[in-house]
């Protein structure tokens, strides 16, 4: 996988066409990691957009930056070689620059928030508050909460969330982030969902994983979380049939299977569709 | 696949070793077909158990009848070349007769309850629930209302429930069949499981499908019905790793894929912890 720097380059240089404007999360683990992305900001002026600065026209990328915390100890120190007191103080330098010096969006990650590879399941939720309300003080926009192992259950996630509003975390400021290993990322959904979130990662196909958690499979697809939400009456805003093409072509360019039931079902009713020549 | 006949006649002749007495289904479309069982039953006396002759040793297995009438018109067709009508009609014959010569318990299963691959999402709830009240009234202790095509979304499967409820069909006296084909088996599991429904069909693997049905999946998989169960406090009684282990197994004997996400993921989880020497 190319780095953030290479890739944040590359869009600036060759900003893809697309309907809507992108926005690219560049990860910045540190000052350093920033400083990279500000050289390449300066050798590309306006060339993108941030908050301060709309894009001029609609295939101007956004930018946002991305830091990732952890959870538990472990896995903090497996992924970021550090702490979580010593990230959340390089993250706290991080926030400040990305706001100071281009009024950047900054998404605060926290991973393996309701079970750790290294710690199990009992990831302590009010840990987890801690690091959020910390994150949001230092000027974090929004808090994306990482189930990186896809070891959560339902109760635990209401728990989690629980804990978090009774922190003073408002909904709005959180993103849920499920992982599908154990197909437990849809009743995770509906349990945010009551909750009110209404903020949600996924990713077509499927696609994704975790290099520092072994045997995570990709994020829980997208085709899957929009049918899902479409069932309950939601308005996704997302053309279901055009995401579940983009899954199938981009699975089969990487190689990997198309880990979505609902693409995978709707493919097949097309075929049928077709062979029956309706 | 060896039709109903030939598998009872074997469990009577061998019965398999195991540790909790096994029922049989046997599929009985017909006053016909429940003959057949009647004439091998006459030949094996005493090595089957009803529930008006209990077992006499625990690896004597027990039988009850199956009969499978459909939601729509057009599966019905399809699946049993006649009309629901006249599908009915056959199954008092069969029902009574059941009843009558062996005390037989009978399932009823009700098929396409949530989704149609011939008429659609747009199943009517009042006809189950019609349907489900005349079985019922004809002596069938159970309905098992079977989600073939996994069209079945949460806001309809609370829909067809309440129906049900209406209708004055008790929980106690329904079992939900569902399908994973679109993902949603666990979110409808959940709705069904607040409704108050505790008697679930799966398949370990995510084995079935349905020669009428083109395109539906498997079951949903035992692992992932029992882990979810699990995670909500309930206690199924059902060995994971053990039901994980036969569902590798049997999914490798038919050189099917293991389409259970809880098996997969338990399966890596163990494979991990070996080569760490855990």
């Amino acid at each position: 996988m190319d780095n953030s720097s290479e890739i944040l380059q590359h869009l600036l240089q060759t900003p893809p066409p697309a309907p809507h404007p992108l926005t690219y999360s560049f990860l910045a683990p540190n000052l350093k990691g920033l400083t990279n992305a500000f050289t390449i900001l300066a050798q590309h002026p306006n060339r993108f957009a941030t908050e301060a600065t709309p894009p001029t026209n609609k295939q101007t990328p956004s930018l946002e930056i991305a830091v990732f915390a952890s959870a538990t100890e472990s896995f903090s120190q497996r992924n970021l070689n550090c702490s979580i007191a010593t990230s959340l103080s390089n993250f706290r330098e991080v926030i400040q620059a990305a706001k100071d010096t281009h009024s950047l969006r900054v998404r605060a990650y926290i991973s393996v928030v309701l079970g750790c590879p290294f710690e199990g399941y009992d990831v302590d939720a009010h840990r987890v508050a801690q690091i959020a309300t910390e994150l949001l003080e230092m000027g974090a926009d929004e808090i994306a909460l990482g189930d990186t192992t896809g070891m959560g259950t339902a109760p635990r996630t209401k728990e989690l969330l629980n804990c978090l509003s009774a922190a003073g975390v408002r909904n709005e400021d959180i993103a849920m982030h499920f992982h599908d290993t154990y197909g437990q990322a849809l009743v995770n959904t509906a349990v945010a969902l009551e909750h009110g979130i209404r903020t949600f990662d996924c990713s077509v196909g499927g696609l994704g994983g975790c290099p520092y958690s072994p045997g995570a499979t990709g994020n829980v697809a997208t085709e899957d979380v929009v049918y899902f939400m479409e069932t309950l009456g939601m308005d996704t805003g997302v053309d279901l049939d055009a995401v579940v093409d983009v899954g199938e072509w981009i699975t089969g360019e990487i190689g990997k299977g198309n880990a979505s039931a609902v693409g995978r079902a709707v493919l097949g009713a097309r075929k049928r569709a077709e062979a029956e020549g309706v």
